[in-house]
């Protein structure tokens, strides 16, 4: 049985797993990312004897996916201490002998997603992470979408919602979509964290009108066939109505499509895989690279 | 010698030619858009009896291009008079048994861009046509990109420009950025059309503004490898260092390849196929049709 070895490299923390061909995952644990020496030890060790046949990597960022470059596989330019110019991708070659997946955290969940979550058997997805920042992972046309380098989508512009006062807190473009509503935006703005405001709270309308307006953009400018929203915030189930209400209102419709117009609630989701999104993802770029498929 | 027929199929003129496989236009005809039956009639009466191996079709929209569909091959919902559920495709399947590429124009001049012109060799690209409307071409992974539908890039809405009071003109969505600076907005917002007003009119500055905000979102979603701009408003050349400059404070140092901070005259660009753009974009759909690629 083919033993595919996952690892969520997170800003926060690590998580690594065993998953199988078919998406399930059999064995997992995470620890805090630390310096990188101490955390990638950690993660060498937890695959040591496993026999995983290949191993896939979804990473925070910025990281460098371009084959042929001279540090692909690194984590580049990224403020988290210690993890600048990290060669990750590097360091597990040098101990495991096997195909490796290498791609960011959120084109990974959108990967995993369309092999055994949400998107399944679809050609298209976006995939939508709101939490300590915002990321957008793209696939379309069966394939995860890298250029120059890995989409950041989540630093687009967004008109302000009309009652918003909030300066936000990108240090790149201040107002940009992560900078008014990542989970540290819904913070500053609120006084209180995200899941300690209640249902009924006007952020919530407000975190919509932003999701929601990048959404309509993502989905006039790719037309992906799924959209998936994971990560802390969107634990806040109250959002997911509201986003779609704000999605159809800003393409006031235009995209005539069944999937918007009729169906909307099964083309705006939470990730099929739940809370294993990101480990999944992880596995399904292991799997892809075993299968000698690039992403 | 492989003879490619190609359509560029706009709602004001149609162009028919003949290409080859290495992207030269040998022979074209054009001739105005009137009602289908005599327009699609000219098309047919021009490619018989030229012994075509394919053909390659880029029209205006919106069409149905999701194969399967029982529209497959049609303008769907124009609201150009008579060719509202037309079925394009069909009709020219009906009179020639070759291969047949059939995609958006834009799509169209993006994959002619990416086989023969400005984004020859690489993978990725994006391709506007700012004219009468606003279209984006989406080329990645070395595809095509569709989904729900085709890419409508053209509607995502802008920030407004401090100076700029003008209304829009959109139908669906009034301000929208084919509402504020597509050719009739121009003219609407100013008294006259776009070549009427001199290269150092403000008019210039203002269409920059958007247009370079809508390409910084969409390098930010996509990271394309080369931004392509074309259609009659981008005649004027004046825009191109506007239209730089604005991406760059747009993305203020957050995408940081070399592309963009050190060759940026480099990376927005006209097209290589300069006013044979949809005509040779048509025929690279043709051509993709004969390999039997799919876009």
């Amino acid at each position: 049985m083919t033993r595919i070895g996952a690892i969520e490299a997170g800003g926060t923390k690590f998580v690594c797993g065993i998953g199988s061909e078919r998406g399930e995952i059999e064995d997992r644990i995470s620890f805090p990312t630390e310096g990188p020496e101490r955390t990638i030890g950690q993660a060498i060790a937890y695959f040591k004897g496993k026999g995983v046949d290949a191993i896939g990597i979804g990473s925070f960022g910025p990281i460098d996916i371009r084959p042929g470059s001279p540090t692909y596989g690194y984590v580049t330019t990224t403020p988290k201490p210690g993890w600048s110019n990290v060669d990750l991708l590097g360091a597990l070659r040098r101990e495991f002998g096997v195909p490796m997946g290498w791609d960011t955290d959120v084109n990974a969940a959108a990967l995993g997603e369309a092999t055994w979550g949400a998107a399944r058997g679809l050609s298209s997805c976006l995939y939508y992470t709101v939490g300590t920042g915002i990321g957008i992972g793209v696939y379309a046309e069966g394939r995860l979408v890298h250029g120059l380098v890995h989409p950041e989508g989540g630093h687009t512009l967004p008109r302000r919602h009309p009652d918003d006062a909030f300066a936000g807190r990108c240090p790149y473009h201040g107002d940009c979509l992560e900078g008014m509503a990542a989970g540290p935006a819904i913070e500053a703005r609120w006084g209180a964290k995200g899941h300690g405001l209640p249902a009924e709270h006007p952020a919530w309308a407000i975190e919509a009108f932003y999701l929601g307006q990048s959404i309509a953009g993502a989905v006039l400018l790719n037309s992906p066939e799924k959209v998936i929203l994971g990560g802390g915030v969107m634990q806040q189930a109250q959002l997911f109505p509201l986003i779609r209400a704000e999605v159809k209102r800003n393409l006031n419709g235009y995209v005539s499509s069944r999937e918007i117009v009729e169906d909307i609630d099964g083309y705006i989701v939470p990730p099929g895989l739940g809370q294993q999104a990101g480990l999944c993802g992880a596995a399904a770029l292991g799997l892809a690279a075993l299968r000698g498929a690039v992403g």
